[in-house]
This record gives structure tokens, C-alpha cells and sequence, in this order.
């Protein structure tokens, strides 16, 4: 076979959400070279709000790999300043949404490059090319799919969940509206039939990679893909880096561990990375046929980025291939 | 007649553009209390930018009115940034119109008012009321009228000739798109209904007062009202103050004085005031049957604008009541 005989590193494809995701997308653009890392970013977070198309993982993910990224939060731009929606609060309007002056460039232009009838995917290469984001960072879908939550206190979106409720509710069930309908774009096709090896990133698993595998034909060609198909844990010693998937782990009875995220991803993966903190889980793991590894996997500094992705790249390399 | 006995200043229907109309307002505000003046503003230069809807005349007022507005430029907020026009540049989006980051915060409000179903008169309302502004001011219609013009350089919308183009194009014809199917709002209807007293502002009578006398039974209540109806002259000394006034007179062969106003405005004037240095013209103005008065009518200062209101007042109450 070929198709074997390319290394894993010949063309990455990497799945993520926001923050957790971005910083492992950063990694992996700073060792290995353009054309050879295809990012798929979640869209199930996208909203329209104050008449503005407003893709909040895409602009993680874009910032981050430009650089430009408030590195306190991990999401918005750097030096931003709140002035618009300053006047937005002024005029008794939605403010819960933070959006920067600096980050409403973003998408103010966005919107209109839509309005223009551009798709989301040209839109986002446009925008990435302009910052200087050299891999291709990509929608999972140019059609509207939006992440809807059933909870304790009714039903929420996504950022009435995750930022205006501060995913403080219990959430009983997720959908992600119009996927049905949705189609991958080319690219992300295109990206997954070369893809060498496929990496979900430690991103939520049920609002960020489930979105993403609910666009019809991702999921069912990830788990017929021949390629080594990783995880990186986004589950560190029972708790989650950042964000709320150790509590709806918990919330809807998973195990709050790396297994938990082996089960939630069933079919879909050769093999997980682990944090040390978590080794002892090792032999269980092995024990379901899984490739496994422990590594220090929280990833604070650029160098941390940097040798996670070598670490991962080499990992694959020597023991998925 | 009872309605004689009303004051001219009992309801004062003052009709305006943007900078040089705000000023007039601005004085009329300062001495007629609430309930006594209602201002009526072009939207024919309303468009939609990068997504957003922008009223720039309506904003010009409203900032003015609220003693928010750049006193440099008389449009625009004071201490306003521009870091989200940087950002939209940055990415090669179109910056020729200049958004400040607070001016931002109102395009974002309106447009999401408008989104909900508001009309541009109820959003023209929340949004005056949180900045303080207490005299109605009322968009001329809240159907879009659109003022497009054609040139020596092609057609061209309102505000690519007004602000990217600088006014330079020779304009050949003006057309108020969508003004055959727009209706004046009640609230519109209603203030020229109860007028004691109807104002044209020194504003450009064809970019700015045409606009609002297209909208469909505008001029013909103007036209039929009996109650003293006055104009501030747009021009001094054969020179606009501001804008191309002058300019678009020369180039359509009117008299570019006070005389060429009048006749523009034919069968909607009782009386005019003009400036000083055009007090000759007093006597010509006079025995076409028009009441005239020369003062100074240059509005630089606070007090100017304070001033012109009282001096008009004052006159119209002593000469066309």
C-alpha cells in the first residue's frame, strides 16, 4: 500500500475549537511547513449579533497562528479596547458579548465579504491571508450549523450558554441546528483525502469536534480513514485545562478522564497522547487495542506548543505508522 | 382664524441635513423647550456599509444635540478612534468612509434595533433618549430613500460622491431612489400638522432638503401650510459654509446667492434670512413678495447658534405672524 509509505507529517489535518485547540494549532504551524497542516475549525459557535456574522473559533484560531491574539485570554486581539461597545452599553444594548474595537474590524469585514456573497471558507482565506496566516485554516462547513443546548434553565445557544450564562447551566441535550442540511466544503474534503494523519485537538469534545462531526460525511470519513487518527486529551487529571467539559462530563455521567474521551470518540481514533498527570491510565487504555502516550501536555508556553506538536508528530510517527 | 393666535415658536417643524442644519438645531434645542421643537432629518444619505446602517445626517443631529459631536469636523463623535477602520484596512476592506470606534457602537445599535422589527423612527428615538436628547428628532421617512446622482465620473451613490470622491464629480441629475414608494411617518406627519412654525435649515438644498421634500406629501403640506415658513440661507457671500452648495449651483446655472435658494425653494417660503454681506439683496428679495432680514448668520461659536434661534424667532414672530 502506497499510501503507507507517507509519513504521517506529510499532510496533518487538525480538528479544533477555540482556545485549547488554537494553541495546538500554533504549535504545529511553527514545525511544520505550509501544505502540510490543514486546520478545520468548529463553526457550530458562529452567530449572527449586533447585525454582524461573528465566528468566534475561526478568530481564535486566526489570531493565535498570526500572533495578533490577546495572550491573557487566549481569544480576541491584543492592545484592543472596548470603545464601541462602550457606546453599545451607553444605548442599553447587549454587552455581553465582548467585542474589541480592533476585533470588530475583523467582523465588520467578514460580514461584508458575506454580503458579497463570498462563502465563509473564501472569507476566512482572505482574512487569514491579510494577517499572514500562512496554513489553511478552514470553516467545517460554509452552511450554517449552530450549537443549541437544552438546559436546566431552557433552551440556550451556544453563546447564551457559553458566554452570557458562563456555561454555569446544566446542559441536558446538544444539537447542532442545520447540520443536517450541511455539506464540508471542498477544501475540508479535499484536506481529509490527503490527509496523512488526522488529529482531534484538546478541544471540548461535545461543542467543539462533535459540531464539527455532525456536518454530514466528516464523521464517516474520519472513521474510514487509513491514516493514524489522534487525540490530544482535553481532560488533564479530572479536570478540563479551561472551559466546561470536565462538568458536562460529569453532568451527563462520563467518566471524567481520557478514557471518558475515548469513549466519547469511539471508532474515531488509533490512538490518545495523555498528560502525565493521568499515566496510570495507561495500561487500561492499551488494554481497548488503543495507542497511547504520556506527556506533559498542558501547553502555557510558545515552547510548550512547539514540543507538544514535535512530540505528537514523532509519537505518530514511530509507533502509528 | 384660532391658529393665528398661535406663537411661531409654539412648534417649530425645523427640516435639516447634517453639519450646518445640527447647528441651527442645536440653537433652536438650546431656547425652545421640549414639546416645541421637532426636527426633521434627511436619510437620503442613509447606506449600508460593512453590514452595518449607517443615517449619517440623523447621527450628525443626534451627536450635536447631545453636545457628544467632534467639534472639528461637527460630525462624528469627540475623542473617537479609529481602531476598527485600521483593522478593516489592514484586511483591504473599503476605509474611505471613516466609522470611529464610538461612532461604531450607533451603526451596531441601530442595526440591531432594525433587525428586530424597529423602524428607523423608533430606533431614532432609544437612541436619542439614551444620549440625553430631548426634542423629537425624526427620520423624514422610515422607508429607504436613497439619494444617487449622476456625474461626469458615472452614477454614483450619495456617499461615493459626497465623501470618497470628495463632491468633485459634476453632478448631472440627482435622483431620491424610492422616494415615489416612501410615506412620511405619522410622527412626521403629525409635527407638520401641528406646526406653528416650519424652518428649512441652512442646509444643502439639493443633497439634503430635496431629499425630505421627495418623500411623498412633504412638500405638498409644506406648500398648503399656513403658518409662517421660513429658510436660513445656505449660502453667504456666493460660498457655501461648508459642502458643495455653491459648487452644484454654479454648475447647474443657478444665481449661487440667497436669490437662487428662494427660487429653488419656490411656493415653500414665506421669508428668508440671510447674511450681511449679502444685505443688498434685500431689496430685490423683497419686491418678489419674500420677508427678508440680514443678520449674521455664520454659526461658529455656541452663541452664534443660540443667537441665529432667537434672532429667527424673534423676527418671524414680529414680521410673518
Amino acid at each position: 500500500m502506497e499510501e503507507r509509505l507517507k509519513k504521517p507529517g506529510d499532510h496533518v489535518v487538525l480538528l479544533v475549537g477555540g482556545v485549547g485547540g488554537a494553541k495546538l494549532a500554533l504549535g504545529l504551524a511553527r514545525v511544520l511547513p505550509p501544505g502540510s497542516l490543514t486546520i478545520i475549525v468548529n463553526t457550530g459557535d458562529d452567530f449572527n449579533h449586533l447585525g454582524l456574522h461573528i465566528s468566534p473559533d475561526v478568530d481564535t484560531v486566526m489570531y493565535t497562528l498570526s500572533n495578533l491574539v490577546n495572550p491573557k485570554t487566549g481569544w480576541g486581539l491584543n492592545d484592543d479596547s472596548l470603545h464601541a461597545m462602550r457606546m453599545v452599553r451607553r444605548y442599553g444594548g447587549p454587552d455581553w458579548f465582548s467585542l474589541g474595537d480592533k476585533d470588530l474590524g475583523t467582523h465588520l469585514m467578514r460580514t461584508q465579504l458575506l454580503s458579497e456573497g463570498l462563502t465563509l471558507t473564501e472569507v476566512t482565506g482572505k482574512l487569514c491571508s491579510a494577517l499572514g496566516v500562512e496554513h489553511p485554516l478552514l470553516p467545517m462547513s460554509d452552511d450554517p450549523v449552530r450549537t443549541v443546548l437544552d438546559t436546566d434553565q431552557g433552551t440556550l445557544n451556544f453563546q447564551e450558554y457559553f458566554v452570557r450564562e458562563r456555561w454555569q447551566p446544566v446542559a441536558r441535550d446538544i444539537r447542532f441546528e442545520g447540520s443536517e442540511k450541511a455539506t464540508p466544503s471542498e477544501a475540508v474534503l479535499a484536506a481529509l483525502e490527503q490527509a496523512s494523519m488526522i488529529v482531534i485537538g484538546p478541544s471540548n469534545p461535545f461543542l467543539s469536534i462533535d459540531p464539527i462531526l455532525s456536518v454530514p460525511g466528516i464523521r464517516e470519513r474520519i472513521e474510514s480513514a487509513s491514516v493514524p487518527r489522534v487525540a490530544i486529551s482535553p481532560i488533564i487529571a479530572g479536570k478540563a485545562v479551561k472551559g466546561p467539559t470536565a462538568k458536562m462530563m460529569a453532568e451527563m455521567g462520563i467518566d471524567v478522564s481520557p478514557v471518558g474521551v475515548i469513549d466519547h470518540y469511539r471508532n474515531l481514533l488509533d490512538g490518545i497522547i495523555l498528560d502525565e498527570a493521568d499515566g496510570t491510565l495507561r495500561d487500561k487504555i492499551e488494554s481497548i487495542g488503543m495507542h497511547t502516550s504520556a506527556q506533559q501536555i498542558l501547553m502555557e508556553t510558545q515552547n510548550d506548543k512547539i514540543r507538544l506538536a514535535v512530540t505528537l508528530l514523532h509519537w505518530v510517527e514511530e509507533n502509528l505508522s
